[in-house]
């Protein structure tokens, strides 16, 4: 290398100048290598990001067009760049290396790499893809935080709650028993799938039902309330099943802890976010600079975020419990605009690496050994979809109203169910036949709910066509 | 660790189930490490990036009320955060490990963590914290871009490139040359520090102009279209350089290619900018998910700055293209707002980091070594201010024109010059006494130029205020 004989040169030449201090001047020749590699990795992830974009909004575009929620088919798109198809976004799990990653293979054609270069890049590159995900799921529940209401709650009561109590843990019984019944799988990963079923995707609901006009019936405004009600549950069911999965222990005195601690910090954060909102406000105001909104935001987002991984809970419950704060402040119609780019650019790459990691071929049915992958997938769904419209009928108090329209609305798990899918990827607590087979769950769910949504409010339309024009 | 065992009984039961496909299930617990470690990563990411935005945030404000670009208190505060001062924000480079930074001290006590974790986990996240830098600086040159006006080059026309030209050799052959004779430094070193001199900052420039309110005024436009100028003369310079850095050669044919390729690269893209500005629209308007214009513009932005550092040119310098093409779209001003939060994001990142990695311990004038690296600071300014005041007597056929606050307007080299900094560091050409002399150049440059730029036309101001009400 040159670039290190003209530092040895130079750093003998300066060593006249500075005889005895020698270590800060010798550190730039220690840290060569990885200031070779930086450029490399640099362009590695700037590459790995083109392939996200491009795949996550082809994806979306054909999902929008086939009129299926656009999220899906950004998870599409990433199943089909990553591990199960194309290998353009691989990460090194799974016995998998950097000769199984093309976007690795490119960058080894334009540079002359080392074989340990090559490892170093791919392990540094998949690294930061991996962060920059949970940079996004963390601004994703920051945006579901900042687009919930908790006002909404208190006019839809007690039957929003009923809906969504009922809706968190019918399926969660079911699921979890049966898995460790029927399937004998352990407690744990039992657990985390049956923790998967209880959510309820409330960014696909909301938009569902906009787009058929029934956001502001009384069907419509149970759904909502319920699914920010189940936004919350399944947060706090997620935070405690992800802790146990890290702990590996089903531990009353911790499930207890989790609970009241998971329960304390969201609503404490929340209550506590009175007395905040006026101090960011008036920060905001105060604040002459460039991001005088954003940045402030940002702190108390990936501060509560950080809270929440500290007293090991998880990143995403702070980052939603900082969204329902900010939600309160008068700055929330400003902070509204600018989250919205942010989390543009952040969550696709999520919603993409989730598919990208999510390896099919485990569903294979020609592999004998994946057919018992496909079984739990088949129970799974069945469980999603039975568990969710039993809550229809849990309404009580309300004659007339359309019971299938209200079970079918919380039937979709969207990305709070892929929330469950990454966590539950990422911490391994899941074998790869129960992973795929949530995340088939998720897409069947969330694929289905859409047309059978317009179907159950097509049935009441001719009905009760005068309520609603 | 109870969460392997659960895994290893849960492989046994499984392998009852599937005997021979055993890879897939066992790849879970080769992960495992790695997968215990990312919520730590994820955690100090968080706490590192809350960090940098209240300091940046802090100094950026400070330096707004005492009238300095805010630029410079984020470099300021990140000097106070890094290496020279709190330790909050370290990189593993000049010697430096785990048990420096206080933010892995943080994590350390809040996590049960072995040597080796620490070790592992400190390395991860200064990498995704460096790679979030240099996005920074690719957003930062992208909307630099954006800003930047083809056309207001037409009309500043001919004044404005003599001043651009005399601004670029004057202090680039000054600076290069007195480094080797005088200070003896290297060839490859002093062309770097040379090159650094060259830059001037069109946002700063334009900025202390429009609060004088001079950016229309004669001085000012040509300010502004030299300074336009100079950015692209300065990126060209920056990538032939920072080439030279990487290959460690001064080879004459390298040099005509890489002025020939960055020359062809950075116009190319912009004559073919035409074509792809009518796609780009059209893309826009045909999309109908979120993000239709952010992803398309962001694709386009990574996948330049993805060529530049492909054909071995500076990622930056494809963003900038990107920026100056886009600038010409019928998109442009939606893309503006919807830039801005995101660079609001992840530029202070890399403004603060650069602040953060400086370590002005060298320039302790006590530790005899270090008075090389102060002489080089002080010749650096003289060379760096002198060798811009000189632009506004090549100014010719204008008479009466101010030339002292064209000369002064030349002066802060801002980020520009820090990007020079950032990237000879990042590249280990520079020795940490070079590189902190050129920050001290950039920041005081920078430092002096808004109160000697209202001098200048402060004298003005009485003789023409006619002319600028």
């Amino acid at each position: 290398m040159f670039l290190q004989e003209t530092l040895a040169a130079f750093i003998t030449r300066m060593d006249g100048i500075a005889p005895s201090n020698f270590v800060p001047l010798f550190a730039p020749l220690l840290a060569t290598a990885e200031a070779e590699n930086a450029p490399i990795v640099l362009a590695g992830v700037l590459l790995s990001l083109v392939i996200i974009y491009l795949s996550s909004k082809l994806g979306s575009e054909v999902a929008k067009r086939l009129d299926f929620p656009p999220v899906l088919g950004e998870l599409v798109a990433g199943v089909i760049v990553g591990v199960s198809a194309l290998h353009l976004i691989v990460f090194p799990e799974g016995g998998l290396t950097a000769n199984d990653s093309i976007v690795m293979q490119a960058l080894s054609l334009i540079n002359t790499l080392t074989p340990e270069a090559v490892t170093d890049i791919f392990s540094s590159q998949s690294e930061v893809i991996s962060v920059l995900a949970e940079l996004g799921v963390i601004v994703l529940l920051f945006e579901i935080g900042l687009e919930s209401d908790l006002r909404q709650l208190k006019e839809v009561g007690i039957q929003a709650t009923v809906v969504a109590c009922v809706g968190v843990v019918v399926p969660f019984v079911a699921g979890t028993a049966g898995l460790m019944t029927i399937f004998g799988v352990p407690a744990i990963p039992a657990i985390f799938a049956g923790a998967a079923l209880t959510a309820t995707s409330i960014g696909i609901t909301s938009k569902v039902l906009s787009e058929l006009n029934q956001l502001k019936s009384k069907e419509g405004q149970i759904i909502v309330g319920a699914a920010v009600i189940d936004d919350v549950l399944g947060i706090v069911v997620l935070a405690v099943v992800a802790s146990l999965a890290k702990t590996g222990e089903i531990d009353t005195g911790n499930v207890i802890y989790l609970i009241v601690s998971s329960t304390v910090f969201l609503f404490g954060s929340i209550f506590l976010g009175g007395v905040f909102n006026k101090f960011f406000v008036k920060t905001v105001e105060a604040l002459k600079t460039r991001g005088n909104v954003v940045i402030p935001a940002f702190i108390f987002a990936f501060f509560m975020a950080f809270l929440g991984n500290a007293i090991h809970l998880e990143a995403i419950l702070g980052a939603f419990a900082a969204g329902l704060v900010l939600d309160e402040s008068d700055a929330r119609n400003e902070l509204d605009e600018l989250v919205k780019p942010i989390a543009d650019l952040l969550v696709p790459i999520f919603f993409v690496t989730v598919g990208a990691r999510a390896d099919l071929g485990v569903l294979n049915p020609a592999v004998p050994e994946n057919r018992a992958g496909l079984l739990i997938a088949v129970f799974l769904v069945a469980v999603a979809i039975v568990g969710k419209l039993v809550t229809g009928w849990a309404v009580f108090g309300q004659p007339g109203i359309n019971r299938l329209a209200i079970g079918v609305g919380m039937i979709p798990r969207g990305e709070v169910g892929l929330v469950f899918a990454g966590i539950g990827s990422a911490s391994g607590v899941l074998s790869k036949p129960l992973e795929v087979s949530i995340i088939i769950m998720v897409i069947l769910t969330t694929f289905l709910a859409p047309p059978f949504l317009r179907v159950a409010f097509g049935q009441q339309e001719s009905s009760t066509s005068e309520s609603t024009p």
